[in-house]
């Protein structure tokens, strides 16, 4: 199961952080351009020198994908040099009718192992399940998304009540009893919303994005989706770790950084004594 | 500009019909295995024996994606050899935050040449923006899906006036007024609500998937979606022509099946005065 797997892998290395593998041409240290292969050396430079504060890795697929043949060979051979302890997510946000979620899944899962995945509520059910059938494995549905875009729809009002963001966390919790392997995208530019989620789905782990360059308020996001033991919540900063300095120093920077976005979460879980949970045994 | 280019196609051809090219191993004809290089054996046979009939074909990228790297090898090969007069649609139901949407754009109308693409409105304009931007190109936005999921949250009531995906159909009349090359999803499985949104955007092209292996009652998704001069809707199968025959007459059959309904459609179109666009000079 993902999320026992995640939280034991949480408490071991005292880390709610998760580090999004953005790769990005444009941004890499130009000096890596020389490299043979400047993507992968940036990425293994990346992972070896950030794993001890990360607990989850998020390979955002579009900057993959973008690549064409290479890039997809670039996400299997980042894939394979992923040390042991760390959990593994496909930045995905797949979703389409049963068929083709089934191949979508089977892609994520299979074709490619990844731990846990990102997935788009908008067709409903049915087409989430082909990835909730995949018992071992975590599924993250976007519940309220960090841009502002997601002032288009999600901030609607639905049948009278909540809005839409809410009633995706009301489906999930309804669903999760099925499954038990489901999670929430929850953008933490949104902090307030932030706590009316975890309210209306107080078991459902978080994933929280929009904490780094996106600039969200760490403190209300961290404050809000932890539950009160502590654990349930995952957060992600992707440019703002591994793009943090150009030059020669990228990777000790990016571990700099993780580090102390890492001990930032720890102290702001401390300050609301819910660190109970990294001294459970 | 896609939507003028497919208006011609579709006058030349005399056609409306689009066609579905989900490759599945588990579904071509086993005789087929056999062959050096079955997926592409397949399509190729597919297209060449359809493509007078097909006003244009739309790649499932699940169906590919899941292959891994010879998927998108497939892919390629696939798109090239793809005849002149006919459209080109990747089915990949993306959609992200603006950096992460940029780079599925890329993905789709730069490393790979399709001439239009499916999006997801979850995540709102933000997240569309970066595909519109491709001027030339079509961006389909998912309004009504075809599967029985679209229930859970598209027919929700928001702001107390109208189902989610009419308020979609709404902002994409919106949008268009910027961009001009915005398409709607519209299941022809749900045939009275495409009547609604038809009244809702009466100037958006629809891709109405769900005519054939899923069922939709194809006069009355047909006498729905298209505007009063016969034009601007597109009609998807795919299963119900590509698999028709698992014999050596796959190709035959898959053409029989194709110039069978791009026929029905033109006689429904026909029998409702609509038929004065093939006509015009």
């Amino acid at each position: 199961m993902f999320f026992p797997r995640l939280d034991e892998v949480c408490k071991q290395k005292k880390s709610l952080l998760c580090i999004g593998l953005d790769i990005d041409i444009e941004r890499i240290p130009p000096f890596l351009l020389t490299e043979l292969d400047p993507l992968f050396y940036f990425n293994r430079a990346i992972v070896e020198a950030t794993h001890d504060c990360a607990a989850a890795y998020k390979l955002n697929i579009a900057f993959y994908e973008a690549l064409g043949i290479p890039g997809w060979d670039l996400l299997e051979r980042t894939l394979s040099i992923m040390p042991p302890n760390v959990m593994i997510i496909a930045d995905a946000k797949r979703g389409d009718i049963g068929n083709s979620s089934r191949k979508y899944a089977e892609t994520f899962f299979k074709t490619f192992a990844f731990d846990a995945i990102t997935v788009n509520p908008y067709m409903g059910f049915d087409a989430l399940q082909p990835f909730l059938e995949y018992e071992d494995k975590g599924i993250y549905v976007l519940g309220l998304t960090s841009n502002t875009g997601a002032l288009d729809f999600q901030y609607l009002k639905v049948e009278n009540e909540m809005p839409l963001y809410l009633k995706v966390a009301e489906k999930v919790v309804e669903w999760n009893f099925v499954y038990g392997n489901l999670g929430l995208v929850v953008g933490g530019t949104h902090a307030n919303e932030v706590a009316q989620i975890r309210e209306q789905a107080p078991q459902i782990p978080f994933l929280v994005p929009g904490i780094g360059a996106q600039g969200g308020n760490l403190e209300l996001a961290v404050k809000n989706a932890v539950g009160h033991d502590g654990r349930g919540a995952l957060f992600n900063a992707s440019r703002s770790i591994i793009y943090a300095s150009s030059g020669h120093d990228f990777a000790e920077v990016a571990h700099e950084r993780a580090h102390h976005l890492k001990e930032q979460i720890n102290l702001i879980l401390s300050l609301n004594n819910n660190l109970g949970f990294w001294d459970e045994n």
